[in-house]
């Protein structure tokens, strides 16, 4: 395969989006194939537990079945190469949470094998592997925790790290011993934000052959950086110094279709009767449109174009694509079974 | 391969049980070799739910892990072939029950890619699906069980009618578009009894290339033809009689290391807070002793020897194995989808 630039369909560049967050429908999938998404990770919960999981794996199932023009469910990279040659998208079956695996280390290798490929160790709340970037105090990887990467690593699972706290997520990437990827978040260095990550913390991930995506989402971007896409290039070419070249990808945390009932789960799910506005506040609690450059993934193509300006050919296919497609085949093809 | 039976190791005939109940260790694992079983289904579930149905599959995993010297877990029958090539048992995941699927029927598939290749529609209850063999009624097949039948053909799942009512298992055996089994059952007009099955079912699952596998628990066997191994194999013959020397096999039905704990929870599972005997009574409650010629699966040599007596040594081979490889290359190995 070309995963070359030329301006023709033939030798088009490989675009991957490492980590989606919608609600699909098959104007969403459109919408990826026009934007040339070869792969997209999404992500199928957040405090959903084992039921609700497999419920959703079985709407994936269906969804593939009834839009097989446009998608298809990868279990690994010769699925995204058969999706690039075909020019579909590939779905790479993600979770934002542990919950699906309900505290037992054995629902890591039942989950691989109903096709869950990137599970995030937790989401904004502490939990029985580690803690969150939005509580007061991280204790660090759990005895347990420290179970489920190796079995991550045995099966051929991606770690993610995105809404993880710092210390836990520090300890995973000296755990584990494949990759792992902070999907979706931005150095804290650039954008200050509890959300986003120490410079230290994105090193020893990419240090590991691991990953960074750079999302579009505006609250962890900050004004400047989503002003426009200009502004959203410099903030990866920027990620680019601390992290390096192979070690930065896009994970655009796009919401299509998502609206506020949706991001009232995402954000309280069963944990509180109370209020969390996330990576939002009690000011600016709703919906956050997104920027105007990645308002779809149809912005990808002009992403790439963008960045030529700046970078190198091969510099800007690693990052539209090529370094998550090294990681997936370093973690997800080669389990350390 | 060749299956038949000469003295020899290098060209024994291929033994399969078409399903056990045992509580399994490695001792159970070395009586499977000892016994030449190169399959043998297991039940994971009577009334156990999603979570512990998963929780026992990743015990099975870890089994198959730490005994691969003895067993694998076979998807498919080249695993079971590879099993007879290895002299270990192949073991096909069944449960008795479709109780972890939850009512839902996305989760047939899922189930599928975690392992389950044999499921019951039902055990001594009334489910979604239909009516048990202990019901005062049947009300046959439902609307749902209709869709989980598409669903278990398409994705290669053999349909288990054991313990089924008869309108249901009928209404099954014509609704499937594969053979059907009845996996550990007798022939009540051989031996009167409410878990056993009329004529015409056992023909109607013949007929559709299904089959009937006989048990070696005595209260569904009757004194007589479980006295010893000349009246259990006059059962067989029997019941070739009414099947057809196509559609009969083995089911023992064997419980090692089964204890008055487990027969409770077969029984009364969560269902009722009373009693229940199964197939037993209230007068005789308590765990059957297995008869004197399969008190372990290192039994099997010596059925081959005595159904040899009476049989051709092809004939003899189809009831010891392959019937139900026959069963297994057309459900499991050659999926609907």
């Amino acid at each position: 395969m070309s995963t070359k630039a030329s301006g023709t369909k033939e030798s088009r560049m490989l675009y991957v989006d490492g980590l989606e967050n919608s609600i699909y429908d098959r104007q969403v999938f459109e919408e990826l194939q026009r934007g040339n998404i070869t792969c997209a990770v999404v992500t199928m919960a957040f405090w959903e537990d084992t039921l609700e999981t497999m419920d959703e794996i079985g709407r994936w199932n269906d969804w593939a079945e009834q839009n097989s023009d446009l998608i298809l469910i990868a279990r690994n990279t010769a699925d995204i190469q058969r999706a690039y040659d075909t020019k579909r998208t590939a779905i790479l079956l993600g979770t934002q949470n542990s919950s699906p695996i309900a505290d037992r280390v054995r629902f890591v290798e039942l989950f691989h094998n109903m096709g869950l490929r990137v599970m995030q160790l937790t989401y904004n709340n502490q939990n029985a592997i580690g803690g969150s970037c939005y509580e007061a105090e991280d204790a660090g990887l759990t005895r347990f925790g420290k179970q489920v990467i190796s079995e991550m690593n045995r099966v051929g699972m991606l770690i993610d790290i995105s809404h993880v706290g710092e210390r836990t997520g520090l300890e995973a990437a000296e755990a584990s011993s494949t990759p792992i990827a902070i999907t979706h978040a931005n150095a804290s260095s650039l954008v200050p934000h509890l959300r986003n990550k120490n410079d230290g913390l994105i090193r020893a991930v990419a240090g590991r052959g691991g990953m960074i995506g750079i999302p579009s989402y505006p609250k962890i971007c900050g004004e400047k950086y989503s002003a426009n896409i200009e502004g959203w290039c410099e903030l990866i070419r920027r990620t680019v110094d601390i992290a390096g070249i192979d070690h930065v990808g896009i994970g655009t945390d796009i919401g299509r279709n998502e609206d506020q009932k949706y991001l009232d789960w995402m954000r309280v799910g069963r944990w509180t009767r109370g209020e969390f506005f996330g990576a939002g506040s009690a000011a600016n609690p709703g919906v956050t449109p997104p920027p105007e450059f990645m308002r779809t993934t149809e912005g990808f193509p002009a992403v790439e174009q963008e960045l030529r300006k700046h970078l190198t050919e091969e510099e800007t296919a690693k990052i539209m694509g090529e370094n998550w497609m090294r990681v997936y085949r370093d973690v997800i093809d080669n389990p350390r079974n």
